[in-house]
């Protein structure tokens, strides 16, 4: 701490005054301040490398004079672009800030003090970040082969009486998925108090059978979406949220109603009839992971089949994932690793442009043969 | 509801479960939808009407192909040049998605159930939104000379025991401002477990007198800016907040880290960089402040001095009020009137461009003479 000690306290909610300090993810830029340098291989936190729709920067430059005036807080236009595309009612539908934000909300909806929550152990950071901020008690499942473990999750709801389970399907950071029967399964088996949140970030690189059919005449369970990785918009913080009515209704109780950026509304609207860029970036992401499938044999190095625009190459240990993490950070390239086990074996590394495959694949080479 | 009861059901926290169905302000979009027509002057957002820095709109430009990457969850670059200009450290400073963000992590972290907090009756809605969203008790306390009433409101703490208090100055509705003496004595009065969370959203159009002096040796206040008003980029959502490094740090264990668009962070560092273009906005401002006195005068309504980029015209009671907001909006003008006594015997209106004020104040004759 830079001062003394203040004159007068904030008197924190006993929940919020003992978190810890913690943060999900170190951002590259961050790592860039600590290196004194600039990265070279930005290839860790899943931003698309096939940039956004031109379409989207087009409306975007467009909005960015009309910045004065607050976006619509009902993202009306987006919502109802979105229940045409989906066949569900506006009703169903929240924008929000991202995936992450969208994920606060559910949380805070149901979780307070002492409330079971059930996740994989290793799986997406940033719901468990929310859960400890209300209170909530974490409980987490291991991973079975590389993926969560769908049946071990239901035990784990119905022996803890959690009142909120997540899956992300396809999950992140392994890249596998299940089957949309099996997901479907694991809805119908949930106690009927019991919301099941899922995480659907990265749907669009995913076949379609491992996408749940959309069905909204469930109350508890609310899929969240994004456009930072198919549609490639990380940086402009638009998710949005599906559910029954009601639930939505609810979340509308107390979100934050400006929070998204007028330009970003208009950006992801312009994404969004832009299907034509979207899928291109999926094909593209395709032709990258085998590039990395290829590049796993050529060092020996197994890879768990993903379905996302990231591939996890089983580096052999912790150790030798942290060693590869360190190594590559020190010729500039950013990547990340799982955190929990099974996965910490592995290094996780987002699909990048072929020029960008080519060089990591050179680099990757040479740190591995060192290791 | 558009579907019928649903199987399953989210267990809500008591909180939330029993919150009522509200939202802190109706959007002008949404009244464009409900009129199916466009409004021709929109003047109740206290938007500013003198766009964006040129600088700020480049830089913007410039960053919408970067998209696919996410902006710095710790905001640096933006962070170290508030410092250099506040002339406090970077761990002084959070920034956050606008001022309503923010206030909803400074309630988060130490409003729960039953716990008091003091306001100002009529005063910005979004803060009790928040409050009530954390199942704090509010205790308003009414405005003295159309201004809150600073020894009301340490009255009002001592007496709920309350752990927050809100105060903005300059205030809205009312643009009025206390002197930074009398704001002083509030914070020195203050017990030393309450904490005080001071808006400053319109501090740039008060004169200096009116500006608490930086000091972040005080642990119990939180004072919250944005680049929303005199930079005019409320689209862009982004505000900060100024408080004692152990605050900032507490409210970083629980923020969502990745909440401000890439482009809002590029195009607040370029408006802040600006002087000169926020500079004239504040001047423009003032002419129109001048203006609107003048139209008082000739409508016969009594306007209430401002520090802000509005003005209330005291149209001689609520229900005048409302039939003016009424009338003008069929008229496809919108503006807003404040919602609690005795402020509701006014109209507030945004400043606009001189072609606005004109238009506004033919408008505002014809409607007025009606009434």
């Amino acid at each position: 701490m830079s001062q003394n000690d203040p004159s007068g306290r904030p008197h924190y909610t006993s929940v919020i005054g003992s978190l810890p300090q913690s943060v999900p993810f170190v951002a590259p830029e961050a790592l860039e301040r600590s290196l004194a340098g600039v990265l070279c291989l930005r290839l860790g936190a899943n931003e698309s490398a096939f940039g956004i729709s031109p379409m989207a920067v087009a409306a975007m430059r467009d909005a960015a004079a009309q910045t004065n005036w607050y976006g619509d807080p009902e993202s009306h236009d987006l919502r109802l672009a979105l229940s045409k595309s989906l066949g569900i009612g506006l009703d169903n539908i929240v924008v929000g800030n991202g995936i992450d934000g969208l994920l606060g909300y559910v949380v805070r909806s149901i979780v307070e003090s002492g409330v079971a929550v059930v996740t994989s152990s290793g799986t997406y950071p940033t719901f468990n970040y929310h859960v400890v901020a209300s209170g909530g008690i974490v409980h987490p499942v291991p991973y079975r082969d590389d993926r969560p473990d769908l049946d071990a999750l239901l035990e784990a709801v119905i022996r803890t009486g959690a009142r909120l389970v997540y899956l992300a399907n396809p999950d992140n950071p392994s890249g596998s998925c299940h089957q949309a029967s099996d997901v479907a399964r694991l809805v119908s088996d949930l106690p009927s108090d019991c919301t099941l949140v899922l995480d659907e970030a990265y749907f669009e690189f995913a076949t379609s059978d491992a996408v749940l059919p959309m069905d909204i005449s469930r109350g508890n369970v609310i899929r969240v979406r994004t456009f930072s990785k198919a549609h490639g918009m990380a940086g402009a913080r638009v998710g949005y949220a599906i559910a029954h009515a009601d639930f939505i209704s609810t979340l509308g109780k107390f979100r934050n109603q400006f929070e998204v950026a007028r330009v970003s509304q208009a950006g992801a609207l312009a994404s969004l009839a832009d299907a034509e860029f979207v899928d291109g970036v999926i094909r593209a992401v395709e032709a990258g992971r085998r590039d990395y499938e290829q590049l796993s044999q050529e060092i020996g190095c197994p890879f768990i089949p993903s379905a996302t625009n990231f591939v996890c190459f089983d580096v052999g240990g912790v150790d030798r994932a942290r060693a590869t993490v360190a190594a590559l950070l020190e010729r500039g390239v950013f990547i990340r690793m799982p955190g929990a086990p099974p996965l910490n074996r592995c290094i996780r590394v987002t699909v990048g442009t072929p020029k960008e495959r080519s060089e990591f694949a050179g680099i990757l080479k040479e740190v591995i043969a060192r290791l």
